[in-house]
């Protein structure tokens, strides 16, 4: 068991909260049994290093909400399949576990991880139905809460525009929930590449802003099609939303202002869904 | 112009930061242009004392984003709205209005303002086609999203139960950008009371929960009906989904486990919207 938070594996670990680290190092963390047990499971080829602390959930013990007892049973359950796939495990202390961590609460698993984005050219190839292409997107929590939405909306793939927030962030990699290694993520292509290719493949290019004007259940989704959303404060730039093929807003009913980018981006998700995958539901 | 930030005014409205503090004074804190400007707007009566900085974003200037320049504008409108309504308005350095707020960057308005919430009796009574109640959320932040998203579909109200967060703390506020002021909401009442006033007023009770048996799209939502959502890592309890007509759950198409509140609650929510509203949206 490794107990010296001190050593120089614990600061190389920890040092990945640090954006410049990760791309050096080419390695991000992803932390707790939800993040972890997804990774394993679905990505395993990603996992570098699986960290975890025998006693579960350590300090958390004393703060415990229903549902931890499901969170040691997790646990086994994670490290099980991590044997069963080969990977390097490794026994921790607690007080190592947080060494380690970007969060305050990583719930006795911590795993350190290979990049899993993709190339452009390969989520094109296998001619996607609905995608969403993010530009400007700087807010970790947003990200990662789209990428979430994408997921659960069965969208095949999100491509992120290189000024949008790094996805190997830790609160980015939180805030997917797991999603991150769900479906396919490009990232670092510029914002007019993304659109000219994605358009090149044969997709219908859909701005998404509160200033459109077509709502979004009068826009025809049965085509392949991707939903183009830009920073949550600024909106969309005009360059972009003239390279787009509509400029689609979520009705507001009420006195709201507007919807935050998550939320507009689940709806249409969801509309793309419901006219893309109608038939695979149930 | 007010620059003693140890004054017992600073104090006491800072002090408004505290649950404690709130209940016992009967006032709570908007922040904000956004934020002000709708209570302004919307709620002048529940405006006790609106302070402004002059300079606007004072410290801000230094980190300005594009739109700055309209929140300067913004602040002059609102001030302009709040002497048209006869309200307390008094100007404060950088320095007080920082020292009175939650948030590091109040950008140059704050209201300190008195409950907004009302009655169960008299939403009931306005015959509401559909409402959503919240049973024991406590994130600040889903709180204030959901109450946001009710707004953007058109709800004709916010329940949440006793045992939810205080929709009167600063986080909460901040997060529905405006909305806290924009429809019906009631606080302070327990669950099982909401949910028997509620049927006994003739709306239909839908639990929205990820392992419910009704698909969304397979609900009908053309009679009255409320949203019953549950806590953001629990979910709702047996005995709410118990006491409810139906438990209708947001299908999932990819791989995610599951949607976060504010995503479940306005798919559903504009599911509602789009049924019993599609007359009246353009």
């Amino acid at each position: 068991m490794l107990t010296n938070t001190g050593s120089d594996r614990v600061r190389s670990v920890r040092a990945l909260s640090r954006r410049a680290v990760r791309q050096r190092e080419g390695l991000f963390l992803a932390e707790g049994p939800q993040a972890v047990s997804e990774v394993v499971t679905h990505r395993p080829d990603a996992v570098q290093d699986l960290y975890f602390e025998a006693r579960g959930l350590g300090m958390e013990a004393s703060t415990r909400q229903p549902g931890s007892r499901q969170v040691v049973t997790r646990q086994a359950a994670v490290l099980e399949a991590a044997r069963e796939r080969g990977l390097s495990i490794r026994e921790v202390s607690h007080e190592v576990l947080v060494a380690m961590s970007d969060t305050l609460a990583p719930q006795g698993l911590l795993a350190v991880c290979r990049p899993i984005d993709v190339d452009l050219d390969a989520v094109l190839d296998e001619r996607p139905r609905f995608v969403v292409i993010l530009t400007h997107v700087r807010d970790p929590g947003n990200a990662g809460t789209v990428i979430r939405g994408a997921d659960a909306a069965g969208a095949d793939a999100v491509l992120l525009s290189d000024s949008s927030v790094d996805i190997y962030n830790p609160k980015v990699v939180r805030s997917t929930v797991g999603s991150l290694f769900h479906l396919p993520i490009v990232t670092g292509v510029p914002a007019a590449t993304l659109l000219d290719r994605a358009r090149a493949a044969g997709l219908v290019l859909l701005a998404a802003d509160g200033n459109g004007d077509v709502l979004l259940g009068d826009i025809d989704l049965s085509r392949p099609h991707a939903w183009v959303m830009g920073n949550e404060a600024w909106g969309l730039g005009a360059d972009v939303t003239a390279a787009c093929d509509a400029v689609v807003r979520v009705p507001i009913y009420g006195k709201a202002e507007s919807l935050n980018l998550a939320m507009a981006a689940t709806l249409c998700l969801y509309q793309s869904a419901g006219v893309q995958k109608h038939s695979d539901i149930r």
